[in-house]
Protein backbone atom coordinates (compact mmCIF):
# COMPACT_ATOMS: atom_id res chain seq x y z
CA UNK A 1 0.00 0.00 0.00
CA UNK A 2 3.16 2.22 0.37
CA UNK A 3 3.84 2.25 -3.30
CA UNK A 4 0.08 3.08 -3.76
CA UNK A 5 0.10 6.03 -1.56
CA UNK A 6 3.38 7.12 -3.19
CA UNK A 7 1.96 7.24 -6.38
CA UNK A 8 -1.55 9.10 -5.19
CA UNK A 9 0.80 11.63 -4.27
CA UNK A 10 2.56 11.67 -7.41
CA UNK A 11 -1.20 11.80 -9.49
CA UNK A 12 -2.89 14.46 -7.17
CA UNK A 13 -1.33 15.72 -4.21
CA UNK A 14 0.24 15.28 -0.51
CA UNK A 15 -3.08 16.62 0.79
CA UNK A 16 -4.29 14.21 3.49
CA UNK A 17 -7.99 14.40 4.67
CA UNK A 18 -8.66 14.42 7.84
CA UNK A 19 -11.53 12.94 9.47
CA UNK A 20 -11.75 14.41 12.61
CA UNK A 21 -15.52 14.36 12.27
CA UNK A 22 -17.77 15.82 15.20
CA UNK A 23 -21.38 16.50 14.79
CA UNK A 24 -21.37 19.99 15.04
CA UNK A 25 -19.16 20.12 12.13
CA UNK A 26 -21.97 18.72 9.90
CA UNK A 27 -23.81 21.29 8.02
CA UNK A 28 -27.41 21.79 9.65
CA UNK A 29 -29.12 20.86 6.40
CA UNK A 30 -27.39 17.32 6.38
CA UNK A 31 -28.02 16.29 10.41
CA UNK A 32 -31.23 14.30 9.58
CA UNK A 33 -30.91 10.54 10.87
CA UNK A 34 -29.14 8.89 13.53
CA UNK A 35 -25.51 10.20 14.45
CA UNK A 36 -23.83 7.25 12.64
CA UNK A 37 -25.85 7.85 9.23
CA UNK A 38 -25.29 11.39 9.77
CA UNK A 39 -21.22 11.31 10.13
CA UNK A 40 -21.20 8.83 7.55
CA UNK A 41 -23.01 10.87 5.28
CA UNK A 42 -20.57 13.80 5.98
CA UNK A 43 -17.15 11.86 5.46
CA UNK A 44 -19.34 10.57 2.19
CA UNK A 45 -19.78 13.86 0.74
CA UNK A 46 -16.05 14.92 1.64
CA UNK A 47 -14.75 11.91 0.21
CA UNK A 48 -16.10 12.25 -2.92
CA UNK A 49 -15.68 16.55 -3.00
CA UNK A 50 -12.04 15.70 -2.71
CA UNK A 51 -10.92 12.17 -4.07
CA UNK A 52 -8.94 12.92 -7.04
CA UNK A 53 -7.23 15.69 -5.39
CA UNK A 54 -6.00 13.99 -1.91
CA UNK A 55 -3.70 10.98 -1.74
CA UNK A 56 -5.31 9.68 1.43
CA UNK A 57 -7.45 10.14 3.93
CA UNK A 58 -7.67 9.99 7.38
CA UNK A 59 -9.69 8.90 10.47
CA UNK A 60 -9.19 10.19 14.06
CA UNK A 61 -11.00 7.71 15.73
CA UNK A 62 -11.31 9.52 19.21
CA UNK A 63 -14.43 11.76 17.42
CA UNK A 64 -16.25 8.38 16.91
CA UNK A 65 -15.24 7.09 20.17
CA UNK A 66 -16.63 10.01 21.70
CA UNK A 67 -20.25 9.05 20.72
CA UNK A 68 -20.04 5.22 21.49
CA UNK A 69 -21.20 2.49 19.51
CA UNK A 70 -23.14 4.87 16.78
CA UNK A 71 -20.36 6.78 16.29
CA UNK A 72 -18.13 3.46 15.60
CA UNK A 73 -20.28 2.62 13.35
CA UNK A 74 -20.00 5.51 11.23
CA UNK A 75 -16.18 4.89 11.50
CA UNK A 76 -16.64 1.45 10.25
CA UNK A 77 -18.52 2.28 7.66
CA UNK A 78 -16.55 5.21 6.21
CA UNK A 79 -13.23 2.90 6.41
CA UNK A 80 -15.70 0.32 4.36
CA UNK A 81 -16.79 3.34 1.58
CA UNK A 82 -12.80 3.89 1.67
CA UNK A 83 -12.04 0.53 0.63
CA UNK A 84 -15.15 -0.30 -1.53
CA UNK A 85 -14.19 3.05 -3.62
CA UNK A 86 -10.07 2.31 -3.64
CA UNK A 87 -9.58 4.85 -2.20
CA UNK A 88 -6.93 4.94 1.06
CA UNK A 89 -7.44 5.41 4.93
CA UNK A 90 -4.98 6.56 7.59
CA UNK A 91 -6.69 4.64 10.99
CA UNK A 92 -5.21 7.61 13.39
CA UNK A 93 -5.67 5.15 16.29
CA UNK A 94 -2.37 6.11 18.87
CA UNK A 95 -2.78 2.55 20.11
CA UNK A 96 0.76 1.36 21.79
CA UNK A 97 0.47 -1.29 24.50
CA UNK A 98 2.58 -4.46 25.19
CA UNK A 99 3.03 -7.41 22.86
CA UNK A 100 0.00 -9.78 23.56
CA UNK A 101 -2.33 -6.67 23.65
CA UNK A 102 -0.63 -5.33 20.21
CA UNK A 103 -1.64 -8.21 18.78
CA UNK A 104 -5.07 -7.76 19.70
CA UNK A 105 -5.17 -4.03 18.54
CA UNK A 106 -3.69 -5.23 15.01
CA UNK A 107 -6.20 -7.73 14.68
CA UNK A 108 -9.11 -4.92 15.47
CA UNK A 109 -7.44 -2.66 13.10
CA UNK A 110 -5.66 -4.51 9.70
CA UNK A 111 -8.56 -6.83 9.77
CA UNK A 112 -12.27 -6.52 10.72
CA UNK A 113 -14.65 -3.92 11.32
CA UNK A 114 -12.24 -1.06 11.75
CA UNK A 115 -9.97 -2.62 9.06
CA UNK A 116 -7.65 0.45 7.64
CA UNK A 117 -4.79 0.34 5.25
CA UNK A 118 -2.23 2.53 7.60
CA UNK A 119 -2.50 2.86 11.20
CA UNK A 120 -0.54 5.38 13.51
CA UNK A 121 1.45 4.08 16.80
CA UNK A 122 2.93 5.30 20.08
CA UNK A 123 6.33 3.91 21.02
CA UNK A 124 5.99 4.95 24.92
CA UNK A 125 6.04 1.02 25.48
CA UNK A 126 9.27 0.49 23.43
CA UNK A 127 9.95 -1.51 20.30
CA UNK A 128 8.19 -4.57 21.57
CA UNK A 129 4.80 -2.53 21.13
CA UNK A 130 5.45 -1.97 17.71
CA UNK A 131 6.66 -5.23 15.94
CA UNK A 132 3.26 -6.91 16.40
CA UNK A 133 2.25 -4.99 13.77
CA UNK A 134 4.85 -5.84 11.49
CA UNK A 135 3.31 -9.07 10.11
CA UNK A 136 0.87 -7.33 8.50
CA UNK A 137 3.14 -5.12 6.79
CA UNK A 138 4.13 -7.69 4.45
CA UNK A 139 0.64 -8.13 3.63
CA UNK A 140 0.29 -4.41 2.57
CA UNK A 141 -0.37 -2.29 5.28
CA UNK A 142 1.37 0.80 7.17
CA UNK A 143 2.31 2.28 9.81
CA UNK A 144 3.29 5.21 11.26
CA UNK A 145 5.05 5.62 14.43
CA UNK A 146 4.55 9.10 16.60
CA UNK A 147 8.53 10.56 15.97
CA UNK A 148 8.01 14.07 16.90
CA UNK A 149 4.68 15.43 17.10
CA UNK A 150 3.07 19.20 16.24
CA UNK A 151 1.74 19.99 19.53
CA UNK A 152 3.97 22.24 22.53
CA UNK A 153 3.66 19.09 24.73
CA UNK A 154 6.17 17.26 22.52
CA UNK A 155 8.53 19.32 24.27
CA UNK A 156 8.15 17.14 27.61
CA UNK A 157 9.78 14.31 26.62
CA UNK A 158 10.89 13.90 22.87
CA UNK A 159 12.83 16.60 23.16
CA UNK A 160 15.20 15.96 26.17
CA UNK A 161 18.44 15.70 25.66
CA UNK A 162 19.91 12.38 25.24
CA UNK A 163 23.23 12.26 24.02
CA UNK A 164 23.53 15.61 22.54
CA UNK A 165 20.40 15.50 21.06
CA UNK A 166 16.56 15.27 21.51
CA UNK A 167 15.87 11.68 22.30
CA UNK A 168 13.17 11.45 19.96
CA UNK A 169 16.28 11.02 17.04
CA UNK A 170 17.30 7.82 19.13
CA UNK A 171 14.10 6.15 18.78
CA UNK A 172 14.04 7.07 15.41
CA UNK A 173 17.24 5.83 14.55
CA UNK A 174 15.74 2.30 16.19
CA UNK A 175 12.50 2.33 13.77
CA UNK A 176 14.50 3.38 11.21
CA UNK A 177 16.63 -0.10 11.27
CA UNK A 178 13.38 -1.79 11.66
CA UNK A 179 11.82 -0.41 8.64
CA UNK A 180 14.56 -1.31 6.45
CA UNK A 181 12.98 -5.06 5.80
CA UNK A 182 9.43 -3.55 4.54
CA UNK A 183 10.34 -0.92 1.75
CA UNK A 184 8.03 -0.86 -1.14
CA UNK A 185 9.59 -0.73 -4.94
CA UNK A 186 9.68 3.13 -5.27
CA UNK A 187 11.74 3.39 -1.40
CA UNK A 188 10.21 4.10 1.14
CA UNK A 189 9.06 1.45 4.06
CA UNK A 190 6.16 1.07 5.22
CA UNK A 191 7.13 1.87 8.74
CA UNK A 192 7.04 5.50 8.07
CA UNK A 193 6.80 8.19 11.24
CA UNK A 194 4.93 10.72 12.31
CA UNK A 195 7.01 14.14 12.26
CA UNK A 196 4.76 17.43 13.21
CA UNK A 197 4.57 20.17 10.75
CA UNK A 198 5.24 22.77 13.16
CA UNK A 199 9.47 22.48 13.34
CA UNK A 200 10.97 24.49 10.92
CA UNK A 201 14.30 23.79 12.72
CA UNK A 202 14.40 20.23 12.56
CA UNK A 203 12.48 19.45 9.32
CA UNK A 204 15.48 19.21 7.16
CA UNK A 205 17.53 16.91 9.56
CA UNK A 206 14.49 14.57 10.27
CA UNK A 207 13.84 14.22 6.03
CA UNK A 208 17.29 13.57 5.87
CA UNK A 209 18.40 11.52 8.47
CA UNK A 210 15.25 9.23 8.14
CA UNK A 211 15.16 9.52 4.08
CA UNK A 212 13.62 5.90 3.31
CA UNK A 213 10.66 6.52 5.43
CA UNK A 214 7.52 8.00 4.70
CA UNK A 215 6.03 10.93 7.22
CA UNK A 216 2.89 11.62 8.05
CA UNK A 217 2.65 15.32 8.87
CA UNK A 218 0.07 16.88 10.97
CA UNK A 219 0.04 20.72 12.51
CA UNK A 220 -0.80 22.29 8.93
CA UNK A 221 -3.32 24.98 9.09
CA UNK A 222 -5.25 25.24 12.30
CA UNK A 223 -2.42 23.81 14.23
CA UNK A 224 0.23 26.50 12.86
CA UNK A 225 2.33 24.47 10.46
CA UNK A 226 3.01 26.85 6.92
CA UNK A 227 3.59 25.47 3.56
CA UNK A 228 7.01 26.02 3.67
CA UNK A 229 7.45 24.33 6.83
CA UNK A 230 5.66 21.17 5.70
CA UNK A 231 7.75 21.13 2.48
CA UNK A 232 10.87 20.93 4.68
CA UNK A 233 9.99 17.33 5.16
CA UNK A 234 9.32 16.66 1.59
CA UNK A 235 11.30 15.21 -1.05
CA UNK A 236 10.78 17.13 -4.18
CA UNK A 237 7.25 17.15 -3.03
CA UNK A 238 7.03 13.02 -2.33
CA UNK A 239 7.94 11.18 0.39
CA UNK A 240 5.24 12.24 2.84
CA UNK A 241 1.60 13.08 3.41
CA UNK A 242 0.47 16.65 4.82
CA UNK A 243 -2.64 16.16 7.14
CA UNK A 244 -5.06 18.97 7.47
CA UNK A 245 -8.73 18.50 9.19
CA UNK A 246 -10.77 21.06 10.35
CA UNK A 247 -9.32 23.62 7.78
CA UNK A 248 -10.78 21.65 4.62
CA UNK A 249 -13.92 20.00 6.80
CA UNK A 250 -15.54 22.84 8.13
CA UNK A 251 -13.82 25.56 5.44
CA UNK A 252 -17.52 25.77 4.09
CA UNK A 253 -18.10 27.77 7.57
CA UNK A 254 -16.71 30.80 6.56
CA UNK A 255 -19.24 31.30 4.01
CA UNK A 256 -22.72 32.40 4.15
CA UNK A 257 -23.54 30.36 1.31
CA UNK A 258 -21.40 27.36 3.37
CA UNK A 259 -24.52 25.24 3.44
CA UNK A 260 -25.48 25.30 0.00
CA UNK A 261 -22.52 24.94 -1.31
CA UNK A 262 -20.74 22.47 1.19
CA UNK A 263 -18.80 20.06 -1.08
CA UNK A 264 -17.80 23.37 -3.42
CA UNK A 265 -16.02 25.00 -0.33
CA UNK A 266 -14.83 21.70 0.61
CA UNK A 267 -13.11 20.88 -2.41
CA UNK A 268 -12.01 24.75 -2.74
CA UNK A 269 -10.12 24.39 0.69
CA UNK A 270 -7.75 20.94 -1.02
CA UNK A 271 -7.40 22.98 -4.26
CA UNK A 272 -5.98 25.91 -1.90
CA UNK A 273 -4.06 23.94 0.01
CA UNK A 274 -2.49 22.09 -3.30
CA UNK A 275 -1.61 25.18 -4.92
CA UNK A 276 -0.22 26.18 -1.28
CA UNK A 277 2.19 23.48 -0.71
CA UNK A 278 3.36 23.30 -4.19
CA UNK A 279 3.77 27.19 -4.66
CA UNK A 280 6.41 26.79 -1.85
CA UNK A 281 8.05 23.86 -3.51
CA UNK B 1 -13.46 7.34 43.01
CA UNK B 2 -9.25 7.27 44.56
CA UNK B 3 -10.97 7.21 48.03
CA UNK B 4 -13.65 4.41 47.02
CA UNK B 5 -10.59 2.46 45.80
CA UNK B 6 -8.19 2.72 48.46
CA UNK B 7 -11.25 1.75 50.93
CA UNK B 8 -11.76 -1.63 48.45
CA UNK B 9 -8.07 -2.46 48.72
CA UNK B 10 -8.23 -2.07 53.05
CA UNK B 11 -11.59 -4.05 53.05
CA UNK B 12 -11.01 -6.55 50.17
CA UNK B 13 -7.37 -6.78 48.68
CA UNK B 14 -5.37 -4.69 46.67
CA UNK B 15 -6.29 -7.30 43.45
CA UNK B 16 -7.30 -5.70 39.80
CA UNK B 17 -8.84 -8.82 38.00
CA UNK B 18 -8.03 -8.24 34.30
CA UNK B 19 -10.88 -8.73 32.13
CA UNK B 20 -8.42 -9.31 29.29
CA UNK B 21 -11.64 -11.45 27.58
CA UNK B 22 -10.37 -13.20 24.64
CA UNK B 23 -12.79 -15.65 22.67
CA UNK B 24 -10.56 -18.50 23.54
CA UNK B 25 -10.56 -18.14 27.09
CA UNK B 26 -14.41 -19.00 27.61
CA UNK B 27 -15.29 -22.27 28.75
CA UNK B 28 -17.04 -24.23 25.69
CA UNK B 29 -19.94 -24.59 27.32
CA UNK B 30 -20.53 -20.94 27.51
CA UNK B 31 -20.42 -20.13 24.28
CA UNK B 32 -23.75 -20.19 23.42
CA UNK B 33 -24.97 -16.71 21.34
CA UNK B 34 -23.25 -13.91 19.76
CA UNK B 35 -19.77 -12.71 20.48
CA UNK B 36 -20.90 -10.27 22.79
CA UNK B 37 -23.48 -12.13 24.56
CA UNK B 38 -20.72 -14.49 25.38
CA UNK B 39 -17.82 -12.07 26.29
CA UNK B 40 -20.22 -10.06 28.65
CA UNK B 41 -21.64 -13.47 29.99
CA UNK B 42 -18.48 -14.75 30.48
CA UNK B 43 -17.22 -11.23 32.45
CA UNK B 44 -20.43 -11.25 34.51
CA UNK B 45 -19.47 -15.04 35.72
CA UNK B 46 -15.96 -13.74 36.96
CA UNK B 47 -17.14 -11.07 38.38
CA UNK B 48 -20.02 -12.46 40.40
CA UNK B 49 -17.64 -14.99 41.50
CA UNK B 50 -14.63 -12.42 43.00
CA UNK B 51 -16.48 -9.50 43.93
CA UNK B 52 -16.07 -9.24 47.24
CA UNK B 53 -12.28 -10.29 46.98
CA UNK B 54 -11.35 -7.94 44.41
CA UNK B 55 -10.80 -4.04 44.86
CA UNK B 56 -11.34 -2.82 41.19
CA UNK B 57 -11.79 -4.81 37.43
CA UNK B 58 -9.78 -3.63 34.14
CA UNK B 59 -11.11 -4.10 30.81
CA UNK B 60 -7.83 -4.26 27.98
CA UNK B 61 -10.36 -2.59 25.74
CA UNK B 62 -8.09 -4.26 22.70
CA UNK B 63 -9.46 -7.33 22.88
CA UNK B 64 -12.88 -5.71 22.91
CA UNK B 65 -11.80 -3.84 19.84
CA UNK B 66 -10.44 -6.88 17.88
CA UNK B 67 -13.78 -8.11 18.04
CA UNK B 68 -14.94 -4.84 16.38
CA UNK B 69 -19.03 -3.03 17.17
CA UNK B 70 -19.50 -6.66 18.55
CA UNK B 71 -16.66 -6.72 21.05
CA UNK B 72 -17.29 -2.97 22.17
CA UNK B 73 -20.99 -3.96 22.95
CA UNK B 74 -19.39 -5.94 25.26
CA UNK B 75 -17.04 -3.24 26.54
CA UNK B 76 -19.54 -1.23 26.73
CA UNK B 77 -22.09 -3.76 28.78
CA UNK B 78 -19.47 -5.05 31.32
CA UNK B 79 -19.01 -1.29 32.61
CA UNK B 80 -22.51 -0.50 32.44
CA UNK B 81 -23.19 -4.03 34.79
CA UNK B 82 -19.93 -2.85 36.98
CA UNK B 83 -21.50 0.29 37.74
CA UNK B 84 -24.68 -0.79 38.18
CA UNK B 85 -23.58 -2.65 40.88
CA UNK B 86 -21.31 -0.42 42.63
CA UNK B 87 -17.97 -1.68 41.52
CA UNK B 88 -15.03 -0.06 40.25
CA UNK B 89 -13.89 -0.35 36.85
CA UNK B 90 -10.69 0.76 34.87
CA UNK B 91 -10.80 1.19 31.23
CA UNK B 92 -7.15 0.05 30.05
CA UNK B 93 -6.77 2.28 26.58
CA UNK B 94 -3.61 3.91 27.03
CA UNK B 95 -4.61 6.81 24.46
CA UNK B 96 -2.65 9.59 24.07
CA UNK B 97 -3.18 12.53 21.44
CA UNK B 98 -3.19 16.30 20.97
CA UNK B 99 -5.34 18.60 23.61
CA UNK B 100 -8.23 19.00 21.46
CA UNK B 101 -8.47 15.16 20.58
CA UNK B 102 -7.85 14.46 23.89
CA UNK B 103 -11.31 15.88 24.99
CA UNK B 104 -12.90 13.86 22.44
CA UNK B 105 -10.92 10.62 24.20
CA UNK B 106 -12.14 11.68 27.75
CA UNK B 107 -15.72 12.16 26.50
CA UNK B 108 -15.41 8.83 25.01
CA UNK B 109 -14.53 7.06 27.81
CA UNK B 110 -15.94 9.63 31.21
CA UNK B 111 -19.59 9.74 29.40
CA UNK B 112 -21.55 7.73 27.17
CA UNK B 113 -20.95 4.39 26.20
CA UNK B 114 -17.82 3.21 27.01
CA UNK B 115 -17.51 5.08 30.71
CA UNK B 116 -15.47 3.91 32.82
CA UNK B 117 -14.28 5.23 36.64
CA UNK B 118 -10.55 5.21 35.80
CA UNK B 119 -8.93 5.10 32.46
CA UNK B 120 -4.97 4.59 31.25
CA UNK B 121 -3.12 6.83 29.71
CA UNK B 122 0.32 7.44 27.92
CA UNK B 123 2.42 10.70 28.01
CA UNK B 124 4.37 10.04 24.54
CA UNK B 125 3.20 13.42 23.41
CA UNK B 126 3.80 15.10 26.60
CA UNK B 127 1.44 17.38 29.37
CA UNK B 128 -0.87 18.95 27.45
CA UNK B 129 -1.76 15.56 25.94
CA UNK B 130 -2.95 14.45 29.50
CA UNK B 131 -4.72 17.59 31.42
CA UNK B 132 -7.81 17.52 29.29
CA UNK B 133 -8.69 14.50 31.73
CA UNK B 134 -7.96 16.29 34.72
CA UNK B 135 -11.52 18.62 34.52
CA UNK B 136 -13.02 15.14 35.15
CA UNK B 137 -11.09 13.83 38.30
CA UNK B 138 -12.89 17.01 40.07
CA UNK B 139 -15.90 14.98 39.20
CA UNK B 140 -14.61 11.40 40.94
CA UNK B 141 -12.94 10.47 38.07
CA UNK B 142 -9.27 8.82 38.01
CA UNK B 143 -6.53 7.99 35.51
CA UNK B 144 -3.13 6.32 35.42
CA UNK B 145 -0.34 7.61 33.48
CA UNK B 146 2.11 5.58 32.38
CA UNK B 147 5.05 5.71 33.73
CA UNK B 148 7.20 2.63 34.04
CA UNK B 149 5.72 -0.37 32.11
CA UNK B 150 6.39 -3.97 32.81
CA UNK B 151 7.26 -5.32 28.94
CA UNK B 152 10.76 -5.37 28.09
CA UNK B 153 10.49 -2.43 25.70
CA UNK B 154 9.80 -0.34 28.41
CA UNK B 155 13.95 -0.49 28.28
CA UNK B 156 14.10 1.33 25.01
CA UNK B 157 12.52 5.07 26.25
CA UNK B 158 11.90 4.66 29.45
CA UNK B 159 15.01 3.61 31.12
CA UNK B 160 17.15 5.84 28.63
CA UNK B 161 19.58 8.07 30.81
CA UNK B 162 18.31 11.51 31.31
CA UNK B 163 20.52 13.98 34.05
CA UNK B 164 21.66 10.68 35.50
CA UNK B 165 18.52 9.06 35.74
CA UNK B 166 16.19 6.75 33.54
CA UNK B 167 13.81 9.42 31.95
CA UNK B 168 10.68 8.02 33.48
CA UNK B 169 11.71 10.01 36.95
CA UNK B 170 11.43 13.29 34.84
CA UNK B 171 8.44 12.69 33.51
CA UNK B 172 6.97 11.25 37.04
CA UNK B 173 7.72 14.47 38.65
CA UNK B 174 6.19 16.28 36.36
CA UNK B 175 3.29 14.26 36.89
CA UNK B 176 3.22 14.53 40.55
CA UNK B 177 3.56 18.13 40.67
CA UNK B 178 0.30 17.84 38.41
CA UNK B 179 -1.33 15.48 40.56
CA UNK B 180 -1.11 17.36 43.63
CA UNK B 181 -4.24 19.31 42.94
CA UNK B 182 -6.05 16.03 43.21
CA UNK B 183 -5.72 14.19 46.19
CA UNK B 184 -8.29 12.57 48.34
CA UNK B 185 -8.92 12.58 51.62
CA UNK B 186 -7.00 8.90 52.16
CA UNK B 187 -4.01 11.01 51.08
CA UNK B 188 -4.02 9.80 47.24
CA UNK B 189 -4.28 11.74 44.16
CA UNK B 190 -6.75 10.26 41.22
CA UNK B 191 -3.67 11.03 38.69
CA UNK B 192 -2.26 7.79 39.19
CA UNK B 193 0.60 5.88 37.89
CA UNK B 194 1.75 3.05 35.86
CA UNK B 195 4.24 1.10 37.24
CA UNK B 196 5.12 -2.62 36.56
CA UNK B 197 5.44 -5.09 38.87
CA UNK B 198 8.80 -6.70 37.48
CA UNK B 199 11.48 -4.41 38.26
CA UNK B 200 12.29 -5.01 41.78
CA UNK B 201 15.52 -2.69 41.59
CA UNK B 202 13.48 0.30 41.29
CA UNK B 203 10.36 -0.38 42.95
CA UNK B 204 11.10 1.17 46.96
CA UNK B 205 12.37 4.09 44.74
CA UNK B 206 9.63 4.47 42.91
CA UNK B 207 7.42 3.70 46.27
CA UNK B 208 8.94 6.33 47.72
CA UNK B 209 9.69 9.37 44.95
CA UNK B 210 5.88 9.06 44.32
CA UNK B 211 4.64 8.62 47.77
CA UNK B 212 1.01 10.30 47.20
CA UNK B 213 0.59 8.75 44.01
CA UNK B 214 -1.51 5.47 44.02
CA UNK B 215 -0.45 2.69 41.13
CA UNK B 216 -1.94 0.46 39.08
CA UNK B 217 0.61 -2.70 38.75
CA UNK B 218 0.65 -4.86 35.88
CA UNK B 219 3.27 -7.44 35.29
CA UNK B 220 2.38 -9.99 38.79
CA UNK B 221 2.26 -13.24 37.15
CA UNK B 222 2.00 -14.45 33.80
CA UNK B 223 4.85 -11.54 33.15
CA UNK B 224 7.09 -13.06 35.93
CA UNK B 225 6.42 -10.17 38.46
CA UNK B 226 6.06 -12.00 42.33
CA UNK B 227 4.06 -11.09 45.20
CA UNK B 228 7.64 -9.49 46.72
CA UNK B 229 8.24 -7.62 43.88
CA UNK B 230 4.99 -5.98 43.79
CA UNK B 231 4.87 -5.19 47.57
CA UNK B 232 7.83 -2.97 47.31
CA UNK B 233 5.11 -0.66 45.41
CA UNK B 234 2.60 -0.66 48.50
CA UNK B 235 2.66 0.74 51.48
CA UNK B 236 1.65 -2.11 54.47
CA UNK B 237 -0.68 -3.16 51.29
CA UNK B 238 -2.09 -0.20 50.21
CA UNK B 239 -1.89 2.96 47.78
CA UNK B 240 -2.02 0.36 44.70
CA UNK B 241 -3.74 -2.43 43.00
CA UNK B 242 -1.82 -5.83 41.51
CA UNK B 243 -3.29 -6.70 38.20
CA UNK B 244 -3.58 -10.08 36.93
CA UNK B 245 -5.75 -10.84 33.66
CA UNK B 246 -4.89 -14.59 32.26
CA UNK B 247 -3.98 -15.89 35.65
CA UNK B 248 -7.49 -15.46 37.12
CA UNK B 249 -9.58 -15.36 34.14
CA UNK B 250 -8.22 -18.44 32.71
CA UNK B 251 -7.34 -20.59 35.98
CA UNK B 252 -10.12 -23.18 35.33
CA UNK B 253 -8.27 -24.18 31.96
CA UNK B 254 -5.69 -26.18 34.09
CA UNK B 255 -8.14 -28.43 35.88
CA UNK B 256 -9.95 -31.54 34.30
CA UNK B 257 -13.15 -30.49 36.03
CA UNK B 258 -12.19 -26.68 35.00
CA UNK B 259 -15.32 -26.23 32.67
CA UNK B 260 -17.98 -27.72 35.21
CA UNK B 261 -16.36 -25.53 37.91
CA UNK B 262 -15.49 -22.35 36.10
CA UNK B 263 -16.62 -19.79 38.68
CA UNK B 264 -15.24 -21.86 41.36
CA UNK B 265 -11.69 -21.83 39.96
CA UNK B 266 -11.82 -18.51 38.79
CA UNK B 267 -12.35 -17.20 42.64
CA UNK B 268 -10.12 -19.80 44.32
CA UNK B 269 -6.99 -17.95 41.95
CA UNK B 270 -8.33 -14.80 43.30
CA UNK B 271 -7.96 -16.11 46.42
CA UNK B 272 -4.55 -17.44 46.11
CA UNK B 273 -3.69 -14.35 44.74
CA UNK B 274 -4.32 -12.40 48.19
CA UNK B 275 -2.85 -15.08 50.41
CA UNK B 276 0.23 -15.02 48.04
CA UNK B 277 0.34 -10.78 48.11
CA UNK B 278 -0.50 -10.82 51.98
CA UNK B 279 2.14 -13.81 52.34
CA UNK B 280 5.02 -11.51 51.53
CA UNK B 281 4.18 -8.27 53.42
Amino acid sequence: MIDKLVANVKEKSPVCVGLDSHLDYVPENLREGTASQVLFNYNKKIINATRDLAAVYKLQIAYYEALGLEGLQAYKRTLDYLRSEGLISIGDIKRGDIAATAKEYARAHFEGDFEADFITLAPYMGLDSITPYLEYLEKGKGVFVLLRTSNPGSQDLQMLDFKDEPLFYHLGDKLKELSKDYKGSEGYSSLGLVTGGTHRDEAKKIRKRFDDQFFLIPGYGAQGGTAEDVNLYLNDGNGGVVNSSRGIITAYKKHEDGQERFEYYTRKAVEDMVRDINGSL
